[in-house]
């Protein structure tokens, strides 16, 4: 199997948490996570945890597209809306490439399109192959 | 009941992910997370989604502890380290307190005591009571 | 004299540090600063400070080209690569517009094109009109 | 002389700007800024920019302590407070050392003792020794 594919499937957050990949490739990524009541917070809105962690998966995905592990070492996020339902979708997008580092943006949308989130995050970049990393 | 201890029960996503709440009160909260399979990423340590919401989950209820709803706006983290299991454990502090305005520093540490992460998260206060959100 | 125009002429710290505004309105605007000795850090190349203020300039001229005045409440800036010399441009668009909040995107690019940095800000709007600041 | 001090004293930005360094070494530094009329915002209080530069000065301080080159890669501000004159002191200590990456947390206070900012940055190191930078 593509050693990307074996990769993503290796993570066992994004799927505990309901997020779905729904494309991967060349520094980008997409996913979507359908809202259930475990995803609320106390005032009955989408926890910002679940937010971060559907931008996290992309974040993730799309850093590692380049074969090389790639691990985040911050991140900023903006919320911009509360959403109670639906389902939501997120993007990530390379902004800047180094050997070393690397910045991404994602943009999580609700069902109507609106945006809710913004997240910029940046990888710091050692030399193994994600090949070595998953599970043969 | 008291309202913040029933507003802090019905985090069904803090449930979900496996937060126990230690302590709380007055801009303060302590939380821990019990690393299991189902917190990892594909490269075999904690995703950042996971240690994002740990300290997401006594950000809120540190700052939802004056009794108005308080809603994140900005968040930002560093990652320090990868952890592969153990306990973790979240500890918030208010840094800044303004009548619509509040931040809040988060620190992420292993069972050794080590700093794995740095929260710093701002939320906005409408003037709603948490009594009025808590399902009676 | 038109208020924000007014407005934009009392920033003298944008000024000070040789900032020119080169269009703005409708949440956006765009700008440019020649660099010179005085903008270099101890290494030799643009000081961070330098390129955060004219991305911050671009931000503060976008978010309050509304008429309401906009005080930044939370920034996150990351640099991609060091710059020794030119003209910088950074321009702001306008990601989300609540009536209290709103959330800016400024790309600072040196003089090839190339992105040097990406800042994401917050601004809190209180109820004063930037008609009230200017000095008449 | 020292090379820290050489390294230290070729910082144009921060001279410009008027930042005066008050003490620095084993990762930590502290400086103030006596405000200026070219401190100034349109709003008449003290630009973002201005803090955060002052900020950055501390940061970069304390980071290139050790010895070896470190280049900013990530900040986050968060701004509590409009201020409007008086000096601000600005203190950088460590929160995390590695071999390549290290983050700092640098707290801006006004005269009064009151904190106006709170910044988060993390840095990137090369093998380069500042003293291979220091002009000889």
């Amino acid at each position: 199997m593509d050693p990307l594919k074996k990769f993503v499937q290796q993570d066992h957050f994004a799927r505990h948490i309901g997020v779905e990949l729904l494309e991967f490739g060349g520094g980008r990524a997409r996913a979507r996570m359908a809202i259930g009541k475990h995803h609320m917070n106390s005032a009955g809105t989408v926890h910002g945890g679940a937010i971060f962690s559907l931008a996290d998966a992309v974040f993730s995905v799309a850093s590692n597209s380049h074969g090389t592990l790639a691990m985040a070492i911050n991140v900023s996020i903006s919320f911009f809306k509360a959403v109670a339902g639906g389902t939501l979708v997120a993007e990530a997008e390379e902004i800047s490439l180094n050997p070393r580092l690397a910045t991404y943006l994602v943009t999580v949308k609700d069902e109507d399109g609106n945006r809710i989130a913004l997240f910029q995050g940046t990888v710091y970049r050692k030399k193994d192959s994600i090949g070595d990393i998953v599970s043969s």
